[in-house]
């Protein structure tokens, strides 16, 4: 599944390179990678009207100013301005974000705020709300969604293509100077994309208002919101996990007094979960439970609602020396933590602003106590291991972060089981659909996934689907992450491409994998763009590269072949995965964002899926997770690894779709090879007809 | 010919990405690209020698504390340390880079003051002399010359490799606490470059010295030393220059008066004579003359020794508006303009720290005066464009750099036409030399290198070589920029690998070329090794990619059939090259060095040379000159333009080193393609023996 790797606030002014963090907050998007028309729009279309038009910029420049007074008001936005102007408040605009407290890319229905006020459900993009307009920022993967989804009450603004402002530029452009921008601090945004924000705006005088005791949006959202999740919490066996709780902690405390941090924050849910062998159903998608986790250098607190935890999983906690907190009481930790001077290891990228101020106000109120001033560190030049005097805050990465992306034996080996199983309800799937198809059964793209979910289902260990299965016919397969709805999806159409991106959670591990198919006969046009993606996805499989080698280096092999005649397409070539975890984990990534320098190590899972979208016409993307392996090569030059990649998913790739006469002699047999490969691995998993389907879809071609 | 495409003073710790200026002072080396072992070492060979011991890492522990008590003092070092206590000096440390006033790449001979002290001759390294020690830090590309040339006094550093401190970091090893580290600001360091040492050295309370008025090696360097350059300059001609001085000048007012600047100072002497329509012959290979230019809105100075300035070339200046005035009056010129109130525009990684300190003193006198406060402005946040009020200084690239890298019409052309004749007179040589090896001649590697001079200068426009010829025989050619010296160099062994990388400056053009060839019948390990580079010179050669790309993304093309073997090499694939100038230029480059975001623009040239070096054994570089222009790809994804290259240089490339079994269908035709058209282009201007070598060296291999 093609993601942003970094989650995402684009709310401010294109960064320096050394901004980037460690979770970098915001995306660079070289204009290399834009579209020029249309760059924003007025969306004049219904929510879920699957008719639909989208205005170029020339246009828009005479309806823009009229859009809010010519429709009907939104009764969202009419009672969430009217808070603007309540006592306490006082504000001019309001920022509502995608993400829960915990930066987590899919989030519990509960805290779906952005997508409640705006109508729109794609997974990134920001709403700001001024007294007049509102506005939503969201990436290339999702301006058709968004088209198709927001009234016109909403401006769209496509980030990142030329002459579209980022959110702080436009509430600098739309808002008299001097005025009041609101945010939630304490659930809503990291301290570092708040901190920036603050930054950017006040060059127009504007200021930052942190609305620390109500969420603006939680206010008029009474009805029909859903529950919190209370299920419960359960152990991740320790042979999958390979590595238990108490070595981990060990590992990571190595680490603190390291850096000569005395404890760390954690609030990524993946974090917590892979660090605690522990797994949670508080999200779908997501195997993790919402928590805090505070380790120190002698004890550790998992804060959490203690109605998720079992006895087993107590037990387990206790074991490893985790001792519960309550979920709330993060806040008061934090300050009891400066007030007995723990040198604090913050990732400001990832933890809110709420927690860092905190700490940052305690220690303040500490240091008057004992004529100390609190110090804030970003990682030390010199390495050195000085004990840290007083509270003092690092700001660093967590370090969890690259040991959970770094799998070891076990995790790999049930990557590696659990993408066999996947891909043998793969291939019945679409033994079936291809048998449907041929018998003119009408399916909606909806109904093809449910059917797939059915064959994952019976698979052991299954769990739950890793992502909304992106299942697109036609034009739909352009919409990068299109998620049909029952009530407005198309028809799988026999005569056009169908793209089809799902993933699951099983016990043992996540898959993620994008077939494109076509059932009847495709056009030339279609078989050179399908021809050109494979052969992008082939030179990124085979490529070898020295140790300290970072993604973005290889993201331009998996377009070189599009590029060659003009085409492109507008997302990554690969994420990383978590194993029985989040489908998209950094740090690593491969990516045109070259910002993130994080090189690929042996151990890591990245999803290799180049792509290409012609809008309202068809798209193609063709994804295998792949795993870092040493390369094994005759020479190491520079007494350094050669590091490659070894596939973890084996599905047919359809032969129909090719045009051989682009296809070298070396593609032809990386086909072949892989095919021959598929047949080994996932026939003793079949029978009957989808056997015999995996049988025909994996013969060679004869050059 | 490879070079780092940045000037380096390897004295500062690797910087965050962000603290990359236009011209970037430092390099970042992956440690992806570094050998391990040996890190440093303390040279024990004589000046010159031919046979030399590389000292391990855990060799050198033993004897680098004793070095330079174990052998003969160093009569320089000894004159120049006495000069440490002298009054109003006294120092503890002294730097000693390789550059002039202008931190031109090539440099006068009587400014080589690092060569004069170190005896050490490539053309990137700085020297660190302390009371007791002495250093010397170079690049990858000159580890072997480097310690080949310095005597057991000095301690070489093998600048990038794991383990090598920086110059800073040294000096704060070796340094007592409170040192006072010398430097003349005035012609050897730039702003920047002096300011983060400043820093870095602080942090082990170590004092950066600026010692205005004396250069302690020119103190010392009192007998032999050459005089300093004076020939005549001379106007470069419109029809090759393309646009006259009026229009260059009145392009560059428009971006001053567009970052609200009154002025602009300009020391890159390639820039000066770019903007002027100039050239020079103060510089060996740099048709450059010594000069500093200040263009202000409304008039220009060329401060420059007026014996220079013939009368043809005094009119040109009057023409454009531009005055005169001695080169020796920068500073005042500075200081006065400071007083004038102007608001400067300063390349501060260009221009040397003498200038920037003058104008910031000069302008705090003028605040005092007229209670103003000067201001420094880095590139507006906003683009702005404000009149600045008062002196303000503006950090920014020059813009000259990159409208110098854009090549015109004429220009290209200009290059074109060079190129060909440079062809004929290299089919020439390579003829005549086959011949003589296979008669048995015995030559040298300086016989060889003069007898191309001889071919070469025999062609209409020809001018000096564009840098010093590497003629490298078997090991001599893993020696990345190996000067072959008369009294030492190697006889051109017939059954060895010979590496041959050339230049030429033309009246209308500048080249660059690198071809190896053996003369009898290679190993099967050179063959591979041979093809591989080739693969990558042809996969860069082919790219196609999106406009507003930087030229690192391309970088790994060019190395990824080395690296499928575990091989790679430790230089960039290519660099700007002037038109009828410099042979290295910025700012593109396309190089692993992922700090430069400066996109390759249609119009720009670089070289594109992979390479492949075995130390001790033998060097290959295939290098030819591209041009950057639209690939008119059938589509443009995007709505953006995608370019490609096309190439300068047609020189046969030598079939009998190929392994064919490991080139495509696609590799192959692209040779014969390539062969094709030298034959066709360059033939024309060949007769007799030379013309029948192209003939067999042109012909097609059969697949």
């Amino acid at each position: 599944m093609q993601r942003l790797l970094v989650s995402t606030h684009p709310l401010l002014l294109p960064p320096p390179l050394a901004a980037f963090s460690c979770r970098q907050i915001r995306r660079i998007l070289p204009q290399s990678r834009t579209a020029k028309p249309p760059s924003f729009s007025v969306c004049n279309c219904s929510s879920n009207s699957s008719t639909f038009k989208v205005k170029t910029s020339s246009e828009l420049r005479s309806t823009k100013a009229s859009s809010s007074t010519d429709s009907q008001p939104d009764p969202k936005l009419t009672a969430l301005r009217r808070l603007f102007s309540n006592p306490g408040i006082a504000i001019d605009a309001y920022i509502i974000p995608s993400h829960d407290a915990h930066q987590s890319e899919f989030i519990a229905e509960c805290y779906m705020r952005r997508a409640y006020i705006s109508g729109f459900t794609g997974s990134a993009g920001t709403a700001v709300v001024t007294k007049d307009k509102a506005a939503l920022w969201t990436d290339g993967r999702y301006f058709l969604q968004a088209e198709k989804q927001l009234t016109s009450s909403w401006i769209l603004m496509r980030a990142g293509n030329p002459g579209v402002p980022t959110t702080s530029q436009w509430l600098n452009d739309v808002l008299p100077p001097g005025g009041r921008v609101g945010i939630d601090p304490q659930f809503l945004f990291t301290s570092d994309a708040a901190e920036e924000l603050k930054q950017v705006i006040s060059y127009n005088n504007h200021e930052l208002v942190y609305l620390y005791n109500s969420n603006l949006v939680d206010e008029i959202w009474k009805d029909n919101r859903p529950q919190p999740p209370n299920k419960p919490v359960r152990v991740h066996d320790l042979k999958y996990a390979g590595l238990d709780v108490s070595s981990k902690l060990s590992n990571l405390r190595t680490e603190l007094a390291g850096a000569g941090s005395s404890a760390i924050v954690i609030s990524m849910l993946d974090e917590i979960a892979w660090l605690l062998n522990l797994r949670g159903s508080d999200i779908p998608h997501s195997p993790v439970v919402y928590a805090y986790l505070i380790v120190e250098i002698d004890g550790a607190k998992l804060f959490i609602d203690d109605s998720k935890v079992t006895e087993e999983v107590s037990d387990h906690l206790k074991k490893a020396g985790v001792e519960l907190r309550p979920y709330s009481s993060i806040i008061s930790e934090i300050e009891s933590l400066a007030a007995q001077g723990a040198a604090l290891w913050l990732d400001t990228s990832s933890v809110n602003a709420a927690i860092v101020n905190a700490y940052k106000a305690a220690c303040d109120r500490y240091g008057q106590n004992h004529e100390k001033k609190h110090k804030t560190r970003t990682q030390g030049f010199d390495g050195s291991n000085e004990q840290l005097d007083g509270p003092t805050t690092l700001h660093k990465c967590s370090p969890v972060s690259l040991a959970k992306a770094i799998k070891n034996e076990q995790e790999l080996e049930g990557m590696k089981s659990c993408h066999l199983r996947d891909a043998a309800a793969i291939c019945q799937f679409w033994d079936w659909l291809e048998t449907e198809i041929s018998n003119n059964r009408t399916l909606t793209e909806v109904d093809v996934s449910d059917k797939l979910l059915q064959f994952r289902s019976k698979q052991a260990g299954f769990l739950d689907t890793s992502f909304d299965t992106i299942s697109g016919s036609g034009p739909n397969g352009a919409i990068i992450h299109y998620r049909p709805e029952p009530e407005s999806c198309s028809i799988v159409d026999a005569n056009k491409l169908f793209l089809l991106d799902s993933g699951a959670q099983y016990v043992d591990g996540t898959t993620d994998i994008t077939r494109t198919v076509h059932f009847g006969e495709p056009t030339s046009r279609e078989r050179e763009c399908f021809t050109r993606v494979l052969q992008g996805h082939i030179a990124l499989d085979q490529l070898v590269f020295p140790e300290n080698t970072p993604g973005f280096v290889m993201d331009a092999f998996a377009r070189s072949s599009l590029w060659k005649v003009g085409l492109d397409y507008r997302h990554g070539t690969g994420h990383g995965v978590g194993a029985a975890l989040n489908v998209h984990e950094g740090p690593q990534s491969i990516s045109y964002r070259y910002g993130n320098l994080t090189p690929l190590v042996n151990g890591m899972i990245v999803s290799n899926e180049p792509g290409y979208y012609e809008d309202h016409a068809f798209g193609i993307r063709i994804e295998n997770l792949l795993y870092v392996r040493s390369a094994e090569t005759p020479n190491r030059f520079g007494g350094i690894e050669y590091l490659g990649f070894e596939k973890l998913t084996y599905v047919p790739i359809q032969i129909k779709l090719l045009d051989l006469s682009l296809l070298s002699a070396a593609e032809i047999d990386w086909l072949n090879n892989y095919h021959s490969q598929v047949w080994e691995k996932v026939s003793r998993l079949l029978d009957g007809s989808a056997r015999q389907w995996l049988w025909d879809n994996t013969r060679p071609i004869m050059q």
